[in-house]
């Protein structure tokens, strides 16, 4: 593959739970260096002296624009998973870097690539299908039924068929017992399982005369963010400006 | 394996859809004969003069209990899959094959040998997870929600677990929009998920801390029946007096 | 929804066994009118008369070029599942086109949108997840392991993970009973299960750290062809030209 | 419910990964009294002080033997996951019970209820299927292919079809890529998909004419033996003697 040029990478929260986990995942991928770690009380400046090419910030609403603004001044790309950014936040965040070309940030609520194809195909295939319904899967002690995900899913699926003109799901359904038929989110019924030895789960079921697409995405493990923030620390200094989700990186 | 001994079997009905599946299923099979086939008109004295000795009957409630009365006396065994079997009819049918030592009828609601075992997994393994639901899974022309068999599950599996001293699944839950978490049938979970290009499927969650079982029953064909018919066809011989149900014959 | 142009379709080869089950699927649309059936003997100047607008095409190699010449001269638009279209075919339907500007022709071996989307889903989410591995399922009679199915989704999975640089699935097995590990396909390993009961059956697994994405797709009626077809029927009407496949209709 | 007893519950090995995993386990669970930890180094005495019912065994090979023959002397339960019991070692232990009416001792390879349970039912439903394969799927860091459970089940599978006089399973396989149709144990075909993402999972697949029946295990935790060690916990004091394996306690 000839020659593969090393990207210097920094993490901030780096003693926080999920920082570890970056820490350790850019430690064992082969075309990234872990050159800095800051957290709380350790100076920013580290990411200049370093050289470091991108930053991963899993930190806290409350410091992470005070990172973001010193990062893009310093002309170093920024990977966030920080959570609370609003309207107002990403039209600031947007300014920084239109005041410094080149500079790429990516803020993402969700990095787990599975979840995120997963939603993006049902979507797309939503208006090929005479049905579709939802069922999410959890553990037991989960507060919210559907899940966001799945209410999210449930949502674009809705939207997309309401685009092309497509009618509700047939359902010649006459004697229910309460609740059988799941809920209703704009017209898709979704239903949510909670059962002992789950962790998270989502399943979209799509059916047309004689054939059914299923799609399915399994997460087990709170780790599951990793490969998402290595794929947007890869890709982040060749797209300039701000990016919200990691849709586009995936290209689809 | 040595000699086979080849049963002569009989069938009435033998010109409605059923019949004629199983007049197929029948000849198909190398340990039986297809000696006799009967339908409305047909002399139901066939069956002696061709010496059958086990009779399937797919008929229809008005004749099937003059149909079982000439086959005992003529101690001929009988697999019977008619429908209408009330207390009342099954208490003559006893008194009909107290009469006559040796011979057997076998009477099921339901021929389909998946679905029975699965029913009976369901049943046994519920008391050992701390978590059930069930799912069912039907094409969207379907009249009732929940299916028949996912409410017959769901009481089994109730009552097993009542019965072994075990509580409620755990369930946190505590923000739902209506109908998510499904029905309740005696306490536990039901999903009915209605979709264009599925026949009739069910599955039984059970989950533990760290494992779960899930146990799938997939029908797509109205001819499941016929497994389960030369299951008796070739049992009944062994199995004098009245059986309902094919469960005793899957030595469970 | 205002105002519906119906769309005057014909059908070529209607009284074949698929020609029967699309011209029951164009009466049972209310967005189409079957105004022409034609089948070995009809003449095909019926279409001209009755101004069918679409003619769907499922005859055999001998004819079909005849009758898309006859077609595309009279401006008819196309949709053809016939066999047997080499580059040298295609290449003399292109010339057809091209000299009558606006009408438009669709080619395409596979019409089961569930098994093209999974295909088109499967290619574009390799290249974000360690492992990949396909396991297709089919009825017993099957003859050929794995699937032509799934060979030509395993090698679109291997080059989509080629291109974007994406070495082997990881894989340890030290030890291993012949077999065990499946097919080889290009570097995926591909698994045939041959069942009773199943009819035609695919799973592609992508896995990376602490997440799984499966995409199934199940089909269990020849008929699933039907969809894909009337999705030809609307749509080729707005794509003048040679479409090759159903996947430009999609939209992906 | 009325009123419980609650029983006095010692581990062996407590400060082991495994033995923490139970204290906590014996903690959580409201019929069960955690009253005495005992490790390396530590007096076995504690046991008879603290007047324990039932001992839970997870140390080593070179010690069980002092332990078991010390509880049993001692007139307490013991529930042992130590591995290394050969025949001559089960025998020692049964001359101990033996001497020691109403002692019981459980020693168990495999704790994990779902494992043992989806065994159980495949075994079970094999002779009623034409068709019988398993999947099995796991980390991509595991050195063998098939797993040895899988290989038991198959082996189970094998024995319970050749004993009803079962033939294979049909297959009509005339052209295959090398290993597409998995590897042959004792005549049923075993599929081993390896990714990331996984933890250990199986599936067995039944069919025949138009329906299968599927048995899942999908094991995610290391800790997925606790269930199976409270059960012994619960049920040991009722069963006198030695018993090998869950299996006797889930009275299937």
């Amino acid at each position: 593959m000839g020659q593969v040029t090393v990207i210097r990478v920094g993490v901030l929260g780096a003693k926080g739970k999920v920082g570890r986990a970056i820490c350790e995942a850019v430690e064992a991928a082969p075309d990234l260096e872990l050159v800095a770690q800051v957290d709380a009380g350790d100076p920013i400046e580290t990411f200049v002296d370093t050289r470091t090419q991108v930053v991963v910030d899993f930190t806290n609403p409350d410091v992470v624009m005070g990172n973001l603004e010193f990062l893009v001044a310093n002309r170093i790309h920024a990977v966030v998973g920080t959570t609370g950014f609003d309207d107002t936040r990403l039209a600031q965040v947007q300014r920084w870097v239109t005041e410094q070309p080149g500079v790429g940030v990516l803020i993402a609520p969700n990095f787990a690539i599975g979840a995120v194809l997963s939603m993006r195909f049902a979507e797309q295939a939503a208006r090929f299908f005479d049905s579709v319904e939802v069922i999410e899967l959890h553990h037991p002690n989960k507060l919210d039924a559907p899940s966001g995900t799945a209410y999210r899913t449930a949502a674009l699926i809705a939207a997309a068929r309401a685009k092309a003109g497509r009618g509700p799901s047939p359902d010649a359904t006459a004697t229910e017992l309460d609740g059988a038929r799941g809920a209703d989110v704009d017209g898709v019924r979704v239903h949510s399982v909670r059962l002992a030895g789950l962790v998270a789960h989502q399943e979209v079921l799509l059916g047309t005369q004689g054939e059914t697409l299923t799609i399915r995405h399994d997460s087990i493990d709170r780790n599951s963010f990793a490969p998402g923030v290595l794929l947007g620390v890869r890709e982040i200094g060749t797209r300039p400006g701000l990016t919200v989700g990691i849709d586009p990186l995936l290209d689809l």
